[in-house]
C-alpha cells in the first residue's frame, strides 16, 4: 500500500519584501510529498525535471523516505522553472517567468511497483496528465485528492469537468470555488462543486483557514495567525500534502478523519510559510508538528454549557 | 445591577441584490440591545432620537425588556437617518445619505436608575461621547466593550487614544486593526493595540469570523456558511449586544467566557443577516438560538487523537 504524489518538481525563484532567492527546489509534488512524508512512510512521487535537477536535490526526497522512482529525469532538457513576486500584503504576487521546459511534454509513467497505491494527490498539473494518472493506475485508489487552479478553468474547462467526476475531494481557493461554480456564496458554491464529482470540497481560505463541505455537513478549520509570514509559496501544496498524509497514516476515510487532516495539513503549511521554499519544511521534528497541532487546538477550543 | 448599551438609534433605508426597505429602525444601539435581551434581562439603553421616532419603535425595546428612560426624545426635531446601497458581493457598500439630525449634538444622559451599571457596551460613536459615558457613571462598570470604526480613527484619533486607555474590549473589524496599529499582520497588529489599553482585542472579519486577542492567547471563532446573506447592515452591532450580554449573563469575565460570548455573538449576528433590519432578530425562539449555537458547535470541532 502506498501514497502517489503527482505534480510539478521545480526550480523557483520567489522575491518578497523580506528578501530574494536564487533558483531553489519547488513544485506541487515537492511541497506536498515532504508534508506527507511527516505522517507516512510510503510516499512515492510521479514528476519529470531536467538534468539541471542535481542528486542533492533527489537526496532531499530519499532522506524523507520519498520514493523517486517515478521521477523521471530528462537529460539535455531543464526543470520547469517559476519566478515570482510577492506584494507587501503577502496575499497577491506577480509571476515574473514561467519556463515549462520539460513539463510541456509530460507524459506520466507510473512504475510497476508503484501499482499499490492507496491514496492518490493529483497535484496541479493540466487536468489531462491527472487524468491520465487515474487511468493508468490498474485499480482504483482508495481516495483521489484534486488541486487544480483558475489557470485551467480559464483554458481547459471541460477537460477538468470531466476529471472533477473521478475524483473524490477537490481542494481549491474561494475565488475558484466561485469561478468554477458561478455561485458567489461558498455555500450555494459547494453544492454546485459536490454535484460535479467530488464527494468532498475543501475550500482554502489562506489566513483565513478552510472550509469541507461533505453532503450537508461543513467544517471550518482556523488558520494560525502568524507574526509573520516570510513566503507563501507552496503553501497549498504543504496543505493537501500533510492532509493526503495524514489520511494514508489513519487509513480510513470518514469526515472525522477529514477534518483532523485539515488540521494536521494545516499545521504543515504554517510551518511553511515561516521561511523561504522547503527550508522550514524539510527539517521538522515529530515534536515541532505535535506542538504545532496542539496550537491549532487551542486556538478553536471552545466549551458551550447548556 | 444591569447591561448599558449606548449608541446610535436610527433610521436606515437599505438597498441590497435582493430588494430596498423604506426608513426603518436601525442603529448600533438598536441592534446591540435586542441581541442582548437573548441573554440578559436587565439591558438599558442610552441614546437620543427626534420625533419621528414614534410609540410602536419604542414598544419593540420595551418587548424585549429594554428599559429606554435613557433614550433622549428631540422634540421638533428628527433621528439619525443612514441610506445605503450594497454592492453584489454584499461586502463592500455606498453610503447613500447620512443625516445626523439629533445626534449632531448628542449628550448621552445616564439616568439615575442606570447607575447599577455593570457592563457597559459603548457602541459606535464619537470617542468623545464614548468617554462623556464613562464619566458619568458614578461606579466604573466591571466590564467596559467599545466599539468604533476607521471614520474615528481617521477624523479624532487623539480622543479615541484617550478612550482606549478607559476600556476592556476593543472591537473593530481587520482592515480598522491594521488602520489603527499601522501593522497588516493582525498578530503585530493585536500586541501594539493591546499596548493602547484594553486587556482584549476582538477582531471581526465577517465572513471568516472573528479572533480574539488576550495577553499571549488567542481564540479564532468561525463564521457560520450561509447560503444567502440577504443584508448584513447591523450584523456588528448584533455581535457585540450578543456577546456583551451573554458575559452579562454568566457575570463572570475570563478569556474562557470570552470565547463562548463570541459564539454566542456570531450566533446571533448569523440570524441578523438573514432578513432586512431587525426583522429576523426582534422573533427569535431560545430553541432556535440554542440550535445556531449547535451548529457553531458542530461546524469547529473536532478531535486530535494523541
Amino acid at each position: 500500500m502506498s501514497l502517489i504524489i503527482i505534480g510539478t518538481v521545480a526550480f523557483d525563484a520567489i522575491e518578497t519584501p523580506f528578501g530574494k532567492t536564487d533558483k531553489i527546489v519547488g513544485g506541487a509534488a515537492t511541497y506536498a510529498s515532504l508534508a506527507a512524508s511527516y505522517f507516512y512512510k510510503k510516499v512515492k512521487i510521479v514528476g519529470v525535471v531536467g538534468d539541471d535537477f542535481h542528486q542533492d536535490d533527489i537526496d532531499t526526497f530519499t532522506k524523507h523516505g520519498i520514493n523517486t522512482e517515478g521521477l523521471q529525469i530528462k537529460k539535455g532538457e531543464k526543470s520547469f522553472f517559476w519566478s515570482g513576486k510577492y506584494h507587501n500584503d503577502m496575499n497577491s504576487r506577480d509571476t515574473l517567468i514561467t519556463e515549462l521546459n520539460v513539463l510541456a511534454d509530460f507524459d506520466p509513467i507510473i512504475p510497476e511497483s508503484y501499482q499499490d497505491c492507496e491514496f492518490l494527490m493529483l497535484g496541479n498539473l493540466t487536468p489531462q496528465v491527472q487524468q491520465t494518472v487515474i487511468k493508468r493506475l490498474k485499480n482504483r485508489p482508495k481516495l483521489i485528492v484534486l488541486d487544480t487552479m483558475n489557470f485551467w478553468m480559464d483554458v481547459a474547462m471541460d477537460d477538468l469537468l470531466e476529471t472533477l467526476k473521478l475524483v473524490d475531494v477537490l481542494t481549491i481557493n474561494d475565488e475558484e470555488a466561485r469561478q468554477l461554480s458561478g455561485e458567489y456564496s461558498l455555500v450555494k458554491a459547494s453544492r454546485k462543486i459536490l454535484a460535479m464529482g467530488p464527494k468532498y470540497l475543501i475550500i482554502k481560505k489562506g489566513e483565513h483557514g478552510a472550509l469541507l463541505f461533505h453532503e450537508d455537513k461543513v467544517f471550518s478549520a482556523p488558520a494560525l495567525p502568524l507574526a509573520e509570514v516570510f513566503d507563501p509559496t507552496g503553501a497549498g501544496d504543504t496543505f493537501a500534502g500533510g492532509f493526503i498524509g495524514y489520511l494514508a497514516k489513519v487509513g480510513t476515510v470518514n469526515f472525522n478523519n477529514m477534518k483532523n487532516a485539515i488540521i494536521f495539513g494545516s499545521a504543515l503549511a504554517s510551518f511553511c510559510v515561516e521561511k523561504f521554499g522547503t527550508e522550514k519544511i524539510i527539517n521538522l521534528t515529530e515534536q515541532e508538528v505535535a506542538a504545532r497541532v496542539q496550537q491549532f487546538v487551542n486556538l478553536s477550543t471552545f466549551t458551550i454549557e447548556a
